[in-house]
């Protein structure tokens, strides 16, 4: 049968979602406590093997990552919950735990994610976000334009080629994605980005991101972004900005497969973020 | 010169804040930072050795925390934010410097000291405020008696003996303290205690907390909390809560000293505790 989790964690420590010969993944680590739970003979007669929606990169965190994977084992689903999460670190957790049908795939069935960008600035960073948000140093006193932000956001919403954006490591098919909503949210000293979107180019939330700044703190008119988006070329737009900051908040299901919402509450984030 | 500081750390890699022989402490990387920003010659001449306002223990966190240390090197405030920054882990931080009279004392001259305690509670630990919060394992749909919590606070306001929840290894000279509030603070699935007074035992905020949540979770009642405090026994108390939640947020000076605010916002905590 097949059965989907919902994930959190803590990239800061891991080289990202993907399997790597050298280890230190958040798929190692999860195919590894599922394996755990359902023990030995069960786990060699059918290796465990975890379908993502989204493969973070390293650094990377997830409130809201769903996976699937097929077994042989039957459990009920909170005992799936709990059973796996006895076997996995403190910065990996599962949420909850479905059946699910065989059409059902957290890469394919997935018709839209959400990113959020947490963002802390000012002129000291802040420990105890170390890790979890992204800093850029700011003068005492000064704040992002963020109408100018809001503004220049307006030209990529909407179906586009993001290769602008577009790490020269991307494995997309096609530059063409689509985004639905950037909401930027200012609560000094933290600025929030969340993006939603059908799908995503490598690094193309970071890298929106660092343009983004540039128009924020006037390095760039908001009417930068337009011209960089339809450059379509990534030597134009901002350094890819850190990963530190940035969450795989959401992914969206078609309503039949029933797919338990994530539990954002559960960060650190703001209520206006979390809608808790 | 007297030169006071203000510190925000992320203390869970830490052994605390005083100097061991094993090293590992937020008081060896400061004066570690300080020693490498003033100069080899400088802290041979005068090696810098700093005092606190409060001694954090293993795994507790600051937001406020102010030190004081004596040199004979000149600096703009500024230039010693920047300075001792530019040598600290990103788990630490100066917010801000001060020159200060030789009457100031980080450690004496604080009449008031406030403790925030972060917990986090339900089903499924939250792997992005591990080691940032504390934690109790809640069943679905489950959440504590804030009532019956903020009722029996009420016994500890004020001048009391507060033996039943002083650690065994306390030095401090009297178990006779004061406090002024205590502010539970419910927002599912996070529950904060904001606890204000003159000075504290060793180990008085998380032994406080640890029966705070007996009372919340129906295991004792209001009163329980009266007659721990009356019968002055360590042994009757909750056991100590885990480190991991605690916050030191903001000490106390009297108005002449004219010492700068903490910069709680630079914090993950809601807006309600930060007055952000």
């Amino acid at each position: 049968m097949r059965i989907a989790l919902g994930l959190q964690y803590d990239g800061s420590t891991y080289s990202g979602w993907q399997t790597q010969s050298s280890g230190n993944t958040v798929q190692d680590e999860l195919e590894k406590a599922i394996s755990a739970f359902i023990g030995d003979q069960a786990s060699k007669a059918h290796p465990i093997s975890t379908i993502t929606a989204g493969r973070t990169d390293a650094g990377v965190h997830a409130l809201g990552q769903v996976v699937h994977f097929d077994s042989n084992v039957e459990r009920d689903p909170f005992s799936w919950v709990r059973g796996i999460n006895s076997f996995l670190p403190k910065s990996i957790i599962v949420n909850w735990a479905k059946e699910v049908s065989n059409e059902f795939s957290a890469r394919f069935s997935a018709f839209e994610r959400t990113y959020i960008y947490a963002l802390h600035a000012g002129p000291c960073r802040a420990p105890l976000v170390h890790s979890r948000a992204g800093y850029l140093l700011l003068p005492p006193q000064k704040w992002f334009d963020v109408e100018a932000m809001q503004k220049s956001a307006q030209c990529l919403i909407g179906e586009h080629d993001f290769s602008a954006f577009r790490s020269s490591e991307c494995q997309s098919k096609t530059p063409v994605k689509t985004l639905y909503s950037i909401d930027i949210i200012s609560q000094e000293p933290w600025l929030y980005f969340r993006i939603r979107g059908n799908a995503f180019l490598h690094h193309m939330v970071r890298n929106l991101v660092g343009s983004f700044l540039q128009i924020g703190t006037g390095r760039q008119h908001p009417e930068w972004m337009d011209q960089l988006l339809l450059a379509k070329d990534r030597r134009l737009a901002a350094p890819t900005f850190m990963a530190d900051g940035l969450y795989l908040a959401k992914i969206a299901y078609p309503e039949h497969f029933d797919i338990p919402e994530p539990c954002l509450a559960n960060s650190w984030l703001p209520a206006q973020l979390t809608g808790a």
